[in-house]
């Protein structure tokens, strides 16, 4: 296994070639613009830990490791459109800097490019690429139909929560680790206890996030805190309060969020009582541990010698390390 | 070989079965309502004749070709939504009938369903099924680009047109042919000669859109005569009579496109005129049979008994003797 920076920096340099690949018009420099805007590269990260974990030669994972985030880029361009947002990476958004038609053919485009640099693996393992690859990409966008249809609705309930997030995010963390294995010719079961392990990873990694935004340490954590009960959203926070709340706090919490002229400050200090007073924060906690459990006996039942499972357990915890 | 009837039968039963497979959700309402709006299912029948010509399994192909016509809707949905398109064969389009994140998102998961089809063959050809279908793929998006940008620009040239309508419509005509016969193991070069078959009747049918346009017989065509010159769409004949005009004859042009509130039938008649001095509807039909040329010549090249290519000179046949 090498660090993760190792495994970034053979990812920065191949996309750098991929780009550098992709013709000069005007259907492609949303791509371009797209793929510069950076990123942490962590799920084409985790298709070449997956493929090292079992000898695997990294060449050959290059190619499905790259759509991996060509795929993850284009949902990223079509969700801005979705969600209406007018930055991504601190950047203007591809609708914003172009406009929509553009925003939607460039990533239809870069959808193809995807699935070509998906299966530009070893042709003997192109069926199980595939099968693994379309799953999950029909799920990303089941997710994403989730994820709009719960902005308006008020009886999202935590089940559907948690099914929304598996589907928009944590699967994707899943394929990536399975690729990696499965072009290494890992054993099916193998390689389906490592998308385990990625997929309950990801799962506690998106409570974490949640965790973060109302209980982060905002210097550690670089964003306002807060930031997800000005907005409303439906975090797994909100959504338990919501379910463990009395009568009187259900309506105190509705009135904060029916009036979006409250002093920021005061309703992020008001919202966070009524958390602190039902105890959401530590059921998040106690759910999220249940996600890292269950990922890391995937990581168990895997036949690999320890020392590869001890790697990916640090990989895990230090993902989670995130002080709160 | 079949009657392209009972081609139809077969592609209209397999589509209805894939239909009532697909869940009964939000994210799906407008896929089904797309792909329900009927049409001629053609590019699916080629698929269907090109494993025929070869002698294959019909049934091996229908999901490939399934995914053919998935992914033509798929195009039609996301290219209505750039248009501002308001109806679809009468119908409502998805983003009229919905709203345009619902048209963007369901036309995304209608693009994995395709490929998930189209890959949906036998292994042993899924190789060449990936690499022809992903080539075409992206060759349909810059083809919509162009298109796009033609709209915008009174500088498009003959040949810019030509390659436009090529990789818009006329490769996935050559796909879908391809694709079959791949799927019947063709030898590589009968089925590209298919492909090139299919690409340059395209492309003949094409040009035969813009002439019946303005030169065809209203009550055969069953489309108002002239709806090209009204909207001033950049057709074959526009591009090659900006091109021969003197400057006169390149004034008037531009005066009655400049304009919107010409009245329909004096501006009809006069740029008609105007093509007749230019003799660009013989242009056009020169062209035309050119490719029709073009496409037999690929056909005889192919090693299938004479029946089989009388069949298919038959089929090219029918869909160029359109009165005009």
């Amino acid at each position: 296994m090498r660090s993760i920076q190792e495994y970034q920096e053979i990812i920065v340099s191949e996309l750098e070639k991929f780009t550098d690949s992709i013709k000069q018009t005007e259907l492609y420099a949303p791509v371009k613009y797209v793929l510069g805007l950076g990123g942490k590269r962590m799920r084409p990260v985790l298709t070449l830990m997956g493929t090292d974990m079992f000898g695997g030669d990294l060449k050959h994972s290059y190619s499905s490791a790259l759509g991996i985030e060509v795929f993850h880029n284009f949902t990223l361009l079509h969700d801005d459109i979705m969600d209406d947002a007018p930055l991504r990476r601190g950047q203007k958004t591809v609708h914003e800097k172009w406009n929509i038609n553009s925003a939607i053919l460039s990533g239809d485009v870069m959808f193809v490019q995807a699935f070509t640099l998906v299966t530009s693996c070893r042709t003997e393992y192109l069926r199980s690429v595939i099968d693994i690859f379309n799953v999950t990409a029909i799920e990303v966008c089941e997710g994403q139909q989730l994820d709009m249809e719960f902005e308006t609705r008020d009886d999202v309930t935590l089940a559907e929560y948690l099914e929304m997030i598996k589907l928009k995010t944590s699967v994707l963390v899943g394929c990536a680790l399975e690729l990696g294995a499965v072009l290494a010719d890992a054993p099916k079961e193998d390689a389906r206890n490592l998308y385990d392990f990625g997929l309950n990873l990801g799962m506690a990694f998106q409570i974490m996030d949640d965790l973060l935004d109302v209980f982060g340490d905002a210097n550690l954590f670089g964003k306002q805190v807060g930031g997800d009960i000005i907005t409303n959203k439906k975090t797994y926070l909100l959504l338990k309060a919501l379910e463990d709340a009395n009568e009187s706090q259900q309506l105190e919490l509705k009135r904060w969020m029916s009036n979006n002229s409250h002093n920021s400050a005061e309703k992020v200090q008001a919202v966070t009582a009524i958390f602190e007073d039902l105890h959401v924060k530590e059921a998040a906690s106690q759910l999220m541990d249940q996600y890292y459990d269950k990922a890391i006996n995937a990581l168990n039942r895997i036949n690999v010698p320890v020392e590869k499972k001890e790697y990916f357990k640090g990989f895990a915890d230090q993902l989670m390390q995130r002080t709160y």
